[in-house]
C-alpha cells in the first residue's frame, strides 16, 4: 500500500495508490475519512488496511495539484542517524564510528515533497542530504536484530536539509539539523510488504537542478535499519509512529571544493527506487 | 500558581497548592477535572487560572503518597543546553563555545519525582545533572531577547541523568541522554509570576544521599533563558508546550577522580529555591 498525505482547500485528506499509479482519496470533510496517518500507523496494520478500503473508495487525488504533507506531521521521535555511510564519514572528517551517531529532529522542521525548503537569512550554506526513512510500526525495548524488522511498517524519504555552520558552531549539531522548514519527508509512505526487507538493495539518488549528486546503494550503509533498530532499543523505547532517518551517503555540498551550496530557485530531488521521488524548491527566507 | 500532575489508582490528576504548602486537586475521573498541564499551558495563562480555580475545589492530595507524574508527560519539544556554566565546561574537557551546545531528549525518557531513574544493565556509568527547566508558553520565532521571558509560563527542575560511556561512544550525545527512565523532572510546575525573572538569583543544589554535589547560581549560566529563547528561536520555532532544560553546573560524577557513579538504592535530589525539590531513587534495569 502507497499512502499520500496531502492538504486540499486548508482541508487535510489521505490518498492511495491504486492500479497505474493514480491517487485516490477522501479529506477531512468526507464520510469515512479514516483519519491521518500518524494515527493509523499508531493504531498498526489492519487499520492501515481498512484505511485502505476506505479510501479506495474516495475521489481521484492528482498530487501534483494538491499540497503535499509530510507522511507523518508529527511522528513521537524522530531520530536521525548520522555517519552512516564510510564515504560520508570519509569526506566530512569524521572518523569511522563503531557505534551510531544519532541526533534528533524536532517536528516544527518538517515539510512535505513541493514545500520549499527554506534559507534562512542567517546563513548561505544550506546543504542537502538524501536519507531512506523507516516508520516504526510496533514498538519494544531490547528488540532482537532478528526481528528487528518486524517492527518496520513501511519506508519513506527524507532530504535531512542542513546549515552547515549552526551545525558546527558547538559539539552538537542540534540546531544546524533543525532549522524551520529544512526536513523534507515524503512523498508517500509505502508498506514494508511492497519493499525488499530493510530496503536492501535499493538505490538512492539525490539530484540538484537536474545533476546527480549523491548516488548510493541503501546496502552501504555501516549500520543498517535492522542493526539500528538493536542498537537504538538498547536504549530507548521504540514506539508505534517513530521514525528512523537512516543518514545520507557521500557527496554533500559541504565535502565539494568549492562548497556547493543550495539557493534560492534551486530544485533539490532525492529518488529511492521503487518508494517515489521527494522533491522540493528551495526558496529564501522572507523577513 | 504551583501544579503537580499526578497518578491516583491508575489515574491522571492535577493538584494545586494551597495556603501553607498543602495541595488540593482532581482526578480524571472527577467531575470538573480541567485536563493535563499540557493541554492547559498550550492553551495558556487563562486557562491554567480556570484550572487553578477548579482545582481549589477539590480534595486533598498527599503528594508523598501519589505516583507524581512529569508536569509535561509529552512536551512538543524538549530542548537541553550542554555546557551551559563556565565550570561544568572547563571539568568536562569542552573549550567553552560561543554559541549553546543543544541537544535533545525524546518524552520516552521522562519519569516524575520519585520514580526510580534506571540504572541500565549495559553500562555503570550513570551521573546526574540538576537543572533549571523553563516551559514555553507563547510560542514565536526570531523572539527578541528583550521580550524573551514573556514567552516563558512557568519553571520546573530536571535531573538530567546521563549514561557517560554511551553519551561518548560517537560524536553526538543523544543515545546517553535518552535511556528510559533517566530524565526526571518535577517535582511541581510553578507560573513564572511566583519566581523572579529568568530565575535570576535563585541557587541550585544536586545532592546524592544527602551530600551536595552540585551548588550554583541561576546567575552563572552562560546564556541565561532569555538568551536561550532568542537564539534558538532564530533558527526554530518555539511553541507552547516546548520545554527548555537549561544545563547543569559543575560537581558532575563524570568530572571527579575517581568518578562517581550512582547506583542502585541511591537517592539523588535536585533542590531550586522557591521552586522545590526534585527527589528520585537510583534502581538497577530488571531484565
Amino acid at each position: 500500500m502507497r499512502f499520500a498525505a496531502f492538504r486540499q482547500d486548508g482541508v487535510r485528506g489521505l490518498a492511495v495508490a491504486v492500479d497505474g499509479g493514480r491517487y485516490i482519496g477522501l479529506t477531512a470533510k468526507d464520510a469515512g475519512y479514516p483519519g491521518d496517518l500518524d494515527g493509523l500507523i499508531v493504531e498498526g496494520q489492519a487499520a492501515l488496511a481498512a484505511a485502505h478500503r476506505a479510501l479506495s473508495a474516495g475521489r481521484p487525488i492528482d498530487l501534483d495539484t494538491v499540497s503535499l504533507l509530510p507522511p507523518l506531521s508529527n511522528p513521537g521521535k524522530i531520530i536521525c542517524v548520522g555517519l552512516n555511510y564510510v564515504d560520508h564519514s570519509a569526506e566530512s572528517g569524521f572518523k569511522q564510528p563503531d557505534y551510531p551517531t544519532l541526533f534528533s529532529r524536532f517536528a516544527s522542521s518538517l515539510i512535505g515533497s513541493g514545500a520549499p525548503i527554506i534559507r534562512p537569512t542567517v546563513s548561505e550554506q544550506l546543504d542537502y542530504e538524501g536519507e531512506l526513512v523507516a516508520v516504526i510500526g510496533r514498538g519494544g525495548r531490547h528488540i532482537p536484530q532478528a526481528q528487528a524488522l518486524d517492527h518496520v511498517i513501511g519506508y519513506s524519504i527524507f532530504n535531512d536539509a542542513s546549515i552547515r555552520d549552526y551545525q558546527f558552531k558547538a559539539p552538537q549539531w542540534t540546531v544546524g539539523k533543525n532549522f524551520d522548514d529544512t526536513g523534507a519527508f515524503g512523498p508517500v509512505f509505502v508498506t514494508a510488504d511492497e519493499l525488499p526487507p530493510g530496503c536492501k538493495g535499493l538505490k538512492l539518488e539525490t539530484r540538484l537542478n537536474g545533476q546527480t549528486v549523491q548516488s548510493a546503494s541503501i546496502d552501504a550503509m555501516v549500520f543498517d535499519v535492522a542493526s539500528q533498530i538493536a542498537i537504538i532499543s538498547e536504549a530507548i523505547t521504540l514506539s508505534p509512529g517513530d521514525i528512523l532517518v537512516t543518514g545520507t551517503p557521500s557527496g554533500v555540498g559541504l565535502a565539494r571544493k568549492p562548497p556547493l551550496w543550495m539557493k534560492h530557485g534551486d530544485i533539490c530531488e532525492v529518488e529511492i527506487e521503487r518508494i517515489g521521488v521527494l522533491s522540493n524548491p528551495v526558496a529564501n527566507e522572507l523577513r
